[in-house]
């Protein structure tokens, strides 16, 4: 576990414990081992031990902690659930984690104006299911929903299986309060619907990975809960024929709720896991899912798209009939990370973005690079939105082959007018091939932006743009 | 006709003409009276004289130009169709203007992955014509569409009729080549469908009036086109009858594809302007429509709306049956504005935009407001999104109770948790209440944001803040 404390940041020594105790109560401050072990990892599975944990139950402790560290100059790690998948999270600098999992308050549902205003540390699938409740629905799902928070998700811009319908984070985010690195409290954003009133600030803070400021509530746009969804799986011979069918799906006019791609040794990576050989093993998997608020147009939506992967020469198709089949053709899709997991120590899950058409290429890609590099890679993802998990197993931490492998995978991403991140963020794992997509003078940009926001550099430090001392 | 030099900027005299001569053809830059005078004013009716007029043809001469700028500090004002409301592309500061009118070139319509790339001059009309050639359809429609150009919507963040469904320009954008003011060409966002890649520049550049760098070229989002489309108009007895069908529509888990309000003083400026009294009175008008890829289930949805209406007691309600009925429907809309500028010399166009559950509370204070300072005033506007255009009407350009009547108009929008500019944008016009929503720290943001963008201050300068000297 490596622990480090830059050599410009100052200790979190006792004078500075003495301070921080004076904001947060006992239980709510903590240099016990076990609290700096605990939260020192995230998703990624690297390590980095903060010296102190705090958790704030407002945004004016947050406010009074950064003052605090702006005063000493001490490195502060805002903290989701820890699900991050490129280290946004990871205390790097060692210095203060702030994790916001006691900010879970849910303010007002709005139904008339269909807003729901909440507090960052909530776990998302929590405030998917209050808000269901009341017959609403917030689109955006990472698969990790159950421990994410609202304001990780928030941080990243998350996406997940639904945004080729309903796009991602940033399409669903009102206004926000956040605190400033120097400890000043601000609100951007709008509840109106349209609103062009100076820069947009709000969307300068999502996606910005906790690096500008620290998002504290924040008031999200709902929709009507879609009462029926339908699912289908379709198998097919080769990936080039179910990337062909994706390609006529998204042609069609109707948009899926979910158009999801699995290729061969991920489906047989679940199946491994599962044991009960349930999954079935082709090729390719398309899993696809339609939804609405009537029955016959969301059965009529579906039908358009099964027969259109039919055309396209499926070797198989598997309707849902219930809920419960629908359940399990699901538990496909989910087996997937599980299974990674038990597979190997440790992966390089790289979630590369590519132009729709380009997507049956940038697989035949990933797949040479892998056999060039002779790394275990498992293909998946949202093919609605050419957003490809390319995944890189190893048993060792530093693999120069898996490093190779994703170098090349970056290179040719960029190469077919794709993005190196659709959903996880840069963090600290994509940082160092960030030139690949963005010019010299871009990413200048970011540096200028996180100095005008963060003059003390202790906010989220060394994430995104190394920032040259 | 005012002609303002700021001190603290460098004239263009002589020597600077002749450095400008150097890049731009005789025929591509002019100091004409008859040209300054043409592009002296926009949609405001306000007047500043540039000194001289540029027509550049691409992003590389625009850099050039900036270099040149930068070097003697001349302000510099991009223009595209000067339809603007708040006073963007006025030459507050003299100096030059930027016309992009000559950059009009569509690149190529990608039909597989629904993209467009065109340069920022050409008429968003054009544009849109264009891609329904394809079947393409780009939804962000101002009723300026025919003269304002896509540079122009871009940077103001229009909207339009359609926003209820579609959203706005910032939805549909997903990367642009921008001429920084140092004279820096950038690329911004992504052709990938989903892209986190470092702080979302271009949507800082969306909405930013021309202040933070001079886009060039688009890539924006298209969508196949709705071949069918319906509609029809309800009228009520009063505001607040039509206030409650609209909270019921929006309810009813139907999305229209437009659904404006137009009061009784708006009905009779038309009728008045028309004269053949083929425009209906009331106190209230719904237009109500919806758009679709499938006739029935377009239709279905049309006639959800149109019995909620009914059960809302509308007094009257005509569907057009016929794609001329539709359109003589729609002429009552259209004919607002020209009917405006008919009724007297001048209006302060205000689109504030509130929470939908306050868009009749804040008609009623529009209607107060009007009262108590006896300003004639229309009210009609995007009664979906809660954003109403508020009219109040002069025969003189500076009129105190105009004045007062605005300035009470925006501390009630912002009282009901409304913004003061729902499409519009700040430009000069609405600079003054900008701190009336947004606090001091978030204000100061958008300075240094400005600064960062624009170090020597030439881009579009004293628009959205007054920068202190």
């Amino acid at each position: 576990m490596a622990q480090h404390v830059h050599n410009s940041y100052h200790p979190v020594d006792a004078a500075v414990l003495k301070r921080l105790r004076e904001i947060f109560p006992k239980d709510r401050i903590s240099n016990e081992p076990v609290d700096l072990m605990t939260y020192s990892y995230d998703a990624t599975r690297k390590e980095y031990a903060p010296q102190v944990v705090i958790w704030p139950e407002t945004a004016q402790e947050i406010s009074d902690l950064m003052k605090v560290a702006c005063n000493y100059r001490l490195p502060v790690y805002p903290r989701g659930g820890g699900t991050g998948l490129t280290g946004g999270a990871l205390a790097v600098e060692g210095g203060i984690v702030l994790s916001l999992e006691r900010m879970v308050k849910i303010g007002e549902i709005d139904e008339q104006n269909r807003l729901v205003t909440a507090q960052c540390g909530i776990p998302l699938a929590e405030l998917k299911t209050a808000v269901q409740k009341k017959n609403l629905f917030y689109p955006p799902d990472p698969s990790s929903a159950k421990s994410a928070t609202l304001g990780g998700t928030l941080a990243e811009c998350a996406g997940g299986l639904n945004c080729v319908k309903y796009g991602t984070t940033k399409d669903w985010v009102m206004s926000a309060v956040a605190v400033m690195p120097t400890g000043e409290i601000i609100h951007v954003g709008s509840k109106a619907r349209k609103s062009v009133v100076g820069y947009n600030l709000l969307q300068l803070l999502i996606g910005s990975e906790g690096t500008l400021a620290i998002l504290t509530d924040a008031t999200l746009r709902l929709i009507p809960y879609p009462k029926f969804r339908k699912s289908f799986y379709a198998l097919y011979d080769s990936v080039m024929a179910s990337a062909i069918a994706v390609q006529a799906m998204l042609q069609s006019g109707v948009t899926p709720s979910a158009l999801e791609f699995i290729d061969r040794i991920s489906l047989e990576a679940a199946n491994n896991y599962v044991k009960d050989k349930q999954i079935p093993v082709a090729e390719a998997l398309l899993l696809v899912e339609t939804d609405g608020y009537d029955e016959q147009s969301m059965n009529e939506d579906l039908q358009i798209l099964l027969e259109l992967c039919k055309e396209k020469s499926a070797s198989a198709i598997r309707e849902a009939q219930t809920e419960e089949e629908r359940a399990s053709l699901w538990f496909i899709r989910k087996s997937l990370s599980p299974a990674m997991y038990a597979m190997a120590a440790f992966k390089a899950n790289e979630d590369i973005c590519v132009p729709i058409s380009e997507f049956p290429a940038m697989l035949e890609e990933a797949y040479a690079i892998s056999k060039r590099h002779n790394v275990i890679t498992l293909c998946f993802g949202h093919a609605g939105d050419g957003n490809l998990h390319v995944n890189f197993m190893s048993n060792q931490e530093h693999d120069d082959d898996v490093e190779a492998a994703v170098n090349d995978l970056f290179r040719a991403t960029v190469a077919h007018g794709g993005s190196i991140s659709g959903e996880h963020g840069i963090g600290i794992t994509k940082a160092p091939y960030l030139s690949y997509e963005m010019g010299e003078r871009e990413l200048r940009l970011l540096v200028q932006i996180k100095e005008l926001f963060d003059p003390v550099g202790i906010l989220n430090p060394s994430k995104i743009v190394m920032k040259k001392e």
